[in-house]
């Protein structure tokens, strides 16, 4: 059960002009679920990406960067669940270069023209086959309004499937953002995560999108973890298809203030989705840390607290076990960190001051705080001006079930 | 229940000439449990220590460091379990220093000579007064065939107590060493682990055994880890009482070589039996890294595996879910890895090569060796000749079970 999340209704997510989906069982892995998805893209969209820094990156993710290379005009996705396709090696790479061409001769279009993404079990072998026999079907069954079935057919442990829209009406236009998201275990990503994907039909161009697709992602997704552990197949792709008639070439343009807002916000709505559908969360937490001297080292505190498997069974527990967090803090690496100079909160409850427990602080409102299904720890470094925030979830029984039984 | 381990028996325990130990009852925190424990030491003794990284370091672990920063002989150490004296700022410091007072008042030193030590629940203000009550019991229980008792006072959520001790015969001497260490949970030192005691009638001299307790903590306490929770408290002494007759000054002197072996080795021992016992631990995990540039890279790769809640649940479950590991060691922060040139083995079987499994892998290989209670996962970087070790266990219902109730 999600944290106070649910997945939108169908006509709550909106089509984006320029962008078709279709879905299909394609068997990869197992039968009765759809684990296909192809996305055709009108000519004339701007595409761009952000994917794993895992050295034992995906072979679809090693497709997708030298696709996008070669600056030729991308025309579709091509998504499977139940095989993750790496640490396959040069198979996997033969492997996802014959879905490209199977997509590319269905649609007509150059293999590197497809961007190919894979999601499900780390070390086996893609059935290439009988991906390319499902093709047909998902051709078929190509639509703009099919991003409620899309976001089904990404799922692998996720219990919920993952999807936003928003509108924002800029220079007399409406513009349609719209995404999809995927994941609930191996989830700490760096740049990207496993299966993020937004479409809008404001114009973006190239050089913009790709500055707003890292900017997105360092708002959303890499402020997010389930479990510490980075993918291999995380990606997040950004796709504008200019259908609206709003387009942005440049940062100063106008409307694009409000657009980017949009996009951030629709990110951080996918991205936050998938921490509500942890692997066994019971509870949705934000690490706010600020008063640092670097982004950098308030993300490291942030982590430290948001990966600790003691501070997470606590929350759990709903025990306002705080010396967990402050240990947390001492060890995240901040060599010189004066820790008298440390303030922590639970929501608004100052517990922690001057290297210890604060004077007012009492047992029952801290208790209070951590009964909740969403909760805030705000940290003060108190050493400068710099913050950071990171999404996460508590570690429960369900976690260890979950992951002690995936595969079987 | 520990993997493969059982707390030696009381006379399998060795006394050593210059050092006696008392236990008593003190309710620091529960009742009817030994929780204070008193080390006298003869005049005579060198000792040296390393404790926690942790920014957050405790109390008695800042009167630690200042006390032996002194260049005084150190006379007595006092420990006490319930409460870490941790994030308890001024207060804490001043408790602490009580404690010291007062073991000097009843043994006759000075304050200076006095190393507190504390473990427990942090944040919570030590009862010093209860100490000051239980020291008398202490002090009357002193003997030098007591390691037993110690091991049993200096545990917190340890299932079993954990001591070690070796014989060595030198330059016509014999030498004996004997060990505690305690901790079972936030356990992922950082210099030093929550409470290791070591104890030898060789003669030490100050410089040599204080290069000697760095060595052995990176060889032993510094390997371990059960969460990746650096402790607020970690501390690791090294007592040398001289009283068997064998003495060494330097490294080159006749013996050394012998007797620091087996000082080692009680240092890995009682490291080990941490991990042995490590909360909810149903299996004992040996990550050996190889073929690295530097020994910090293997590290880094062995802690991202012995991390991984990923792995740990696999090897809870005993499913030889290989894609985890190769996805840790891909994260684990080698910029420039070239994953073709990895390999990986479980035990002696060969799971991973050439960025993918192994041609002649069988999945029932992997089972066998994953359904053993011990396991060694080797991974060879392909790209130097440093290695490093990582000592962990996996990841059970129990580990949620134990922190979730811990406190109540």
């Amino acid at each position: 059960m999600p944290v106070n999340y649910a997945t939108p209704a169908a006509d709550q997510l909106l089509p984006v002009a320029g962008v078709r989906l279709g879905v299909a069982e394609a068997e990869i892995r197992k039968k009765n679920r759809r684990d296909l998805t192809l996305v055709a893209l009108d000519s004339g969209c701007t595409v761009a990406g952000v994917f794993t820094q895992n050295r034992f990156c995906a072979a679809p993710v090693q497709l997708c960067r030298a696709h996008l290379a070669t600056g030729q005009e991308m025309r579709a996705l091509v998504i499977n669940t139940g095989i993750a396709n790496a640490g396959t090696g040069e198979p996997g790479r033969q492997a996802a270069q014959a879905s490209c061409e199977a997509v590319a001769g269905i649609l007509g279009i150059a293999a590197e023209q497809v961007l190919p993404f894979s999601t499900g079990v780390i070390l086996e072998p893609l059935p290439v086959e009988r991906l390319k026999a499902g093709l047909p079907a998902a051709f078929a069954d190509l639509k703009a309004d099919n991003w409620h079935a899309a976001a089904h057919a990404i799922m692998t442990t996720d219990t919920v499937a993952k999807a936003a829209s928003r509108v924002v009406a800029v220079n007399g236009k409406k513009v349609s953002i719209s995404g999809l998201s995927k994941g609930a275990g191996m989830i700490k990503p760096n740049m990207a995560t496993m299966l993020g994907f937004l479409a809008t039909d404001a114009g973006i161009a190239q050089p913009l999108l790709e500055q707003l697709v890292k900017e997105a992602a360092d708002a959303s997704f890499n402020c997010i973890t389930v479990d510490g552990d980075t993918s291999t197949n995380d990606s997040f792709v950004m796709i504008a298809s200019g259908q609206s008639g709003a387009s942005f070439a440049d940062a100063s343009d106008a409307g694009w203030a409000e657009v980017k807002a949009a996009i951030i916000a629709v990110s951080v709505e996918l991205a936050q989705a998938i921490v509500r559908d942890g692997e066994g969360a019971t509870k949705f937490i934000t690490v706010a840390v600020q008063g640092g001297k670097t982004r950098e080292e308030c993300r490291q505190v942030a982590y430290a607290i948001g990966h600790s498997p003691l501070v997470k069974t606590a929350f759990f527990a709903s025990d306002p076990n705080l010396g967990r967090i402050l240990a947390a803090i001492g060890y995240a690496g901040i060599a010189d960190l004066d820790v008298d100079g440390v303030k922590v909160w639970l929501d608004e409850v100052l517990v922690a001051e001057n290297g210890g427990r604060a004077a007012a602080y009492k047992e029952e409102d801290g208790a209070r705080v951590m009964a909740q299904a969403e909760i805030t720890v705000r940290v003060d470094l108190g050493r400068g001006q710099a913050s950071a925030s990171v999404y996460t979830c508590d570690f429960s029984y369900d976690y260890v079930k979950i992951n002690a039984d995936y595969r079987s």
